[in-house]
């Protein structure tokens, strides 16, 4: 007999903060979404997601809410900064004390570490982070290993590559704890040596999963399953001239796939830039825009589950 | 036999248009609608709010907007001037000439004085005036009328001290009218010299209510049931000494609420700056995210007349 | 018995796609949604639709939130390019395929010509072109054309005038090619000399319907039946002296309209300024402010049309 799960009211700030049976149960639930996602249903009829998104996310924002309404809920919000009460002066605290007297869950994205848990101490009803600073996107974690199961029927065994911009980008952060869970072969790591993975993160997955540190994509692709994709933002580099000089070992085109084994999947958090080129997009190593659909499932997911409609 | 009153196809511009009787219904109808708050209704499927946002403002917007899903109705709008037709030069009765096309009830927030009272000259649906330049905020005076009810059992008897900005501040203005309806025992208005009570207010509601100004809190606390406090801005003041001096005599601390009556309900509009400290939120005193829920039900009360889903 | 029509899944990209009989018959369903715009219906129950909206415009936004909402389904989506993903640089056929995983059918507004075409080529969901750069208006024309049967009883037959800015205006485009499938009696095109319909317009209608170009509307008002008015922006001009010389030439006030024939009808796309002045809305030719709600009309027609809950 299956252990239960408990949950309802439950905030959704770290990936840190789920076991691995967790995660396995959400991510059965968001198989069994599949087909509501397409019909839609009344599970959450009268119920209120409100989206603050403190920094602009289409994406992130346009899922979670579509995630809502396939659910038969309805959403609030605001998109930016600017039309929030912040610009009077309002700190974080007060606005969760506010909106959560308006709405029954709260999907937050702020441009401050710490923010999701900030707001999840002040507020009765349940936080999903939707995105801190550079700290953490765990929503964006569960649809990425939903996308790896069932695109690959398994995550243990599977030889994984976080790719790209492991110091600033979110998603990898997340990710790399989620993979730590799992028995994955091998967890590369390919990063220039000035956007190398936090030192934080490395330190809670030491020893969970073999890590391979490198600099380049073109040593380690033919033994991958998975490769994940970030952009590297040019900003990051006080000098151009080094970013100039780095960013072709990041780049996933036609001729680095040369040497890629039949089965892997190419992921990317979206939107990407020039590391990952049109051209990629018609073979079938491709897996980055049915990400985005699996992203709406997962959602339903949560929600479902923290509002308590699905047991 | 209770009197019966007739709200469909009703404007709410100023409450200066309602008589208490009207206002207790207003209130009683918003006692109703507490548990529709929770968990949602039917009441008006079909049905759409518009929410015209020419200056932004989360807390009154997603008020409205959650006023309505929870009556199982649908919204459409704009959070801001930017994203609205009057960057192509389009006058305020255009718009709403258009948007009473879209709609079957506009909230409308404008920074102009008169603008609620325009708009609901050239719509033939009903306009709810949800801020209008520094003149008036109706249903913010009605949700302040509803929490002091509820809190108190009785606006009848109270003394109620009105503090801030008592001159640009719209929430006050309404709220000192609306009070004058009611047998209140005293309203004290505390603010600098500066910062006044506007003429036409106290013109309104002489010989109604025992009026007795002030320019300082700690003088009159002691007598009161009710502190409602607002928010001095810094650029109301030619000399920005002079705002510092006056400052604190404005500021409620634990300090002055010392001398405070047991029973001592402390309300703000929000959002809140320097002048309402975060140690005051534990005192049992504090009231002012209480209003905010208060703004819900009071929205769904006006909704639900005004389109004739309530009687 | 009628001709079958299948427009599930189709995109409305121009008006230059649909066949006489096609148009007919959505003006027909636009019909039949009239009582359905005023009490609602579960039509649309669980559909999403996405209004991206890459330059503001309100009317035409809200318009078909409202066609949504009032046939049960929901809306997600943006007002401005300001929030969304291309401030990351994304380019809008990665937009596109992300935006298609959160909705059933898309209304895309967009400065650049050729933006909707793109956008469909990529989408595997209908693409409605809610306006793109100077080039098309689809939804405005059919709202135009359903605007003209609904007050004249018939399309074939009339004298119509497009006027004012011919060049880059939208609307006019649209309808032009839209009027040369029925048969007009005469279309005026009234411009001034730089503004003037543009050739490829001119090219595609010619041979099927009458054109009178014309730099006047004083000379021919007295043989119109429907007069189209629509804004000449200043900025269009190189020398402002210029615009100033003309503008008077195409304003339409009373003095006139002294001369129009009594079953004349004025339409505007709006939003309007100087060149249709307030004092032409008491007269009896003003049909401007009831295109805005026939707008709404005809998207839900072709809302419902394209997700298959009508035949």
């Amino acid at each position: 007999m299956s252990k239960r799960f408990n949950f309802v009211g439950r905030d959704i700030i770290s990936i840190k903060d789920f076991s691995r049976e967790e995660i396995d149960y959400i991510l059965k639930i968001a198989e069994a979404m599949e087909p509501l996602a397409k019909i839609g249903s009344d599970m959450l009829k009268g119920k209120i997601l409100a989206t603050l998104f403190f920094e602009p996310s289409t994406r992130t924002r346009l899922s979670f809410e579509m995630a809502m309404h396939k659910l038969g809920g309805s959403t609030i919000g605001f998109a930016n900064a600017e039309v929030a009460s912040i610009k009077k002066g309002e700190n974080l605290a007060d606005t969760i004390r506010t909106v959560e007297n308006y709405a029954d869950v709260i999907a937050l994205r702020h441009p401050l570490e710490g923010a999701a848990r900030l707001a999840a101490e002040f507020a009765e009803i349940p936080i999903i982070n939707a995105g801190s600073g550079a700290e953490e996107h765990p929503t964006q974690a569960l649809l990425d290993l939903y996308t790896m199961l069932k695109e690959k029927g398994t995550i243990d065994g599977l030889s994984v590559a976080l790719m790209g911009d492991l110091r600033y980008g979110r998603t990898v952060h997340s990710l790399a704890y989620a993979l730590s869970l799992y028995d994955v072969r091998r967890l590369y790591l390919i990063s220039p040596e000035l956007l190398r993975m936090r030192k934080e993160v490395l330190e809670a997955i030491k020893g969970k999963v073999e890590v391979v540190e490198k600099t380049s994509l073109e040593d380690v692709i033919h033994d991958l399953d998975v490769l994940y994709v970030t952009r590297i933002q040019r900003e990051r580099f006080p000098d151009p001239a080094e970013y100039v000089k780095v960013k072709g070992s990041y780049k996933v085109d036609l001729n680095v796939l040369k040497k890629a084994e039949e089965g892997l999947i190419i992921l990317h958090p979206l939107p990407r830039t020039e590391e990952l080129p049109a051209e990629v997009d018609a073979t079938p190593y491709a897996r980055y825009f049915q990400q985005v659909w699996n992203g709406v499932v997962v959602r339903m997911a949560l929600l479902s589950l923290i509002l308590g409609a699905v047991e």
